[in-house]
């Protein structure tokens, strides 16, 4: 089959692989549908993670069950599904305490050892711990699996950022990052309630889309003045921080805006992002640290019932669509901030 | 009157300043009768806090009250009153909301500004949010005075650490540090309902202490060897670790053996604790950071209500008794780890 493999920096290439197999009997073979090119992609793109040359990549997928192991009962031939970024195996202790992305079985799609989503099939381990079918009056709905989509990462890790960060009825929040989970944060805490929404940003199509999915205020200042902006326009800093980018730049702001007593969501992937941790003013304000990398599984089943319903739709992030053969120019587009999510057809 | 005074790196003095007189109608005067030397402290006497000569010490404190501005109501001359370490005026939107080392008009002991503990009276400000009045049963009650003392700060702190490590019943948390806050922290958690209580230690006469406190285990490896004995003894770590030092090595041990989805609750003030942070391990294991420095004035009441009644005594970690001409003298038995913790009367 043909998958995407990473060659080196600023260098993706389709490549052809061998065909997945069941190797487990919990293992299904899902042929990809709908994937994605993920932020947290630039990281490995532009060097800045230690991957190899050879490894796959994509870590988020929707596809068609082609084959299952003898073990499998959740999902089978010819179900539509979706996969979160993690694959767990929905049965140790972290996976019933809602943090799948700890699971003792656990793992991510891609690098050495997996297959990526940015192919056209996967070999997907524990199958009924990480599947999650969709169902037969949506399986072809292309509207409804556009929107359903962003669960397998953005959405859910926006949602974990609200959760993490506190967000509940009347809070006044900020969301730091105006990239696609950025912008899914603003949704997932408009979702949950907040009051008042502050995005950091100045790029128009994604203040655009922030402002249609809730914000209320838009900062176009950084650093310091976007900290001392924030605290002005809340009158001692927002009670819920969503830091959604993982820098020292942006952990900065976060740390440096939060209100006394207040909270952090983090969810960007932390490069570089401890340096810019301020701990003292942390400790000396009591402002809380929570969250991680997002156990989206844990959440599908609640975002997929609004989804479904028609009241959630973060499918406005997806500004680029590419076929396979299209994906190194997708990441070269999201390097540059052209598009700010790529949807990929395998 | 004399009280103690910074003049250098291992150089406190008991000399003659001026007495305390009211400046604001809501200030009280109090004669100090029970003070403390703290672990914190050491920040400054070991020259790793940037202090000035010249400036007061001592945050920790009990005593009568000598006078009242015209503005105060809920304390008069003759009241046995005891003091947080921090003072604040109790109406603020941050006092309202528990966290009161975070007041707008509030501050602390000592420095430049300020009358510290280590003296024999303090001008209070705001009287009326800062100070707690002890009943009258219990003001001239010696045990019951030094079992309340902890209140000022050790004990406060110490049931932080575990609140913000989300300490309940049946919780396996694990205290790094065996110093005052440490052994207090252990109190704390024992109190709350805690199932396992971990204190990692080699100094029997704190050990002991932590035994009679409540810890179940200790753990006498260190850095790297700890956090696998911790991960051993728990399968896969304490949900809640209470980090009472504030270095890098005891933050790194904190979020080195939190388990997966756990909570840090840190109260230690950060003195090099940025550089052991495992931001990536609680990235990836969704372990939170909670705490700062403790509200202590928040919890008085609460305490204090177990201490008059006989069943929560942190006394045993004053270990040796001073006078104010005795305070270098105490300092320099922390310094060395001689006492756990000194008890000044002035």
């Amino acid at each position: 089959m043909k998958a995407t493999v990473y060659r080196g920096t600023a260098d993706v290439r389709v490549e052809t692989v061998p065909d997945p197999s069941i190797l487990e009997p919990t293992d299904a073979i899902v042929r990809v549908t709908h994937a994605c090119i993920c932020g947290s992609d630039l990281w490995f793109y532009r060097g800045d993670a230690k991957w190899q040359p050879g490894w796959r990549t994509g870590h988020e997928l929707m596809g068609i069950v082609e084959d299952v192991g003898s073990a499998v009962t959740s999902v089978a031939k010819g179900d539509r599904v979706l996969a979160p970024f993690a694959f767990s195996d929905g049965t140790c202790e972290y996976c019933l305490h809602g943090i799948q992305t700890s699971c003792v079985h656990g793992g991510y799609w891609g690098g050495a050892d997996n297959d990526g989503g940015q192919g056209e099939a996967v070999r997907a381990p524990f199958a009924d711990g990480t599947l999650v079918k969709i169902p037969d009056a949506a399986a072809n709905d292309e509207g409804l699996l556009r929107a359903l989509l962003p669960l397998t990462d953005v959405l859910g890790t926006g949602h974990h950022a609200a959760r993490s960060a506190g967000v509940g009825p009347g809070t006044v929040a900020a969301v730091v990052g105006d990239g696609a989970v950025g912008l899914c944060a603003v949704l997932a805490a408009k979702r949950l309630g907040a009051e008042r929404i502050i995005l950091f940003g100045r790029h128009p199509a994604r203040i655009a889309i922030a402002r249609a999915f809730g914000a209320t205020d838009v900062v176009t200042e950084r650093g310091e003045e976007a900290i001392a902006k924030a605290i002005e326009l809340t009158n001692g800093g927002p009670e819920a921080v969503l830091e959604c980018v993982g820098n020292a730049a942006s952990m900065a702001m976060a740390s440096g805006m939060a209100r006394p007593g207040g909270t952090i969501g983090f969810v960007g992937v932390p490069y570089g992002a401890h340096d810019g941790l301020n701990l003292r003013r942390m400790f000396s304000q009591n402002i809380a640290l929570r969250g991680g990398v997002a156990p989206v599984r844990a959440y599908v089943a609640e975002l997929m019932t609004d989804v479904l319903a028609g009241t959630l739709d973060a499918s406005p992030v997806f500004d680029l669509d590419v076929d396979l053969a299209g994906v190194p120019a997708g990441y070269a587009a999201m390097d540059s901030r052209e598009a700010i999510k790529v949807l990929v057809r395998p």
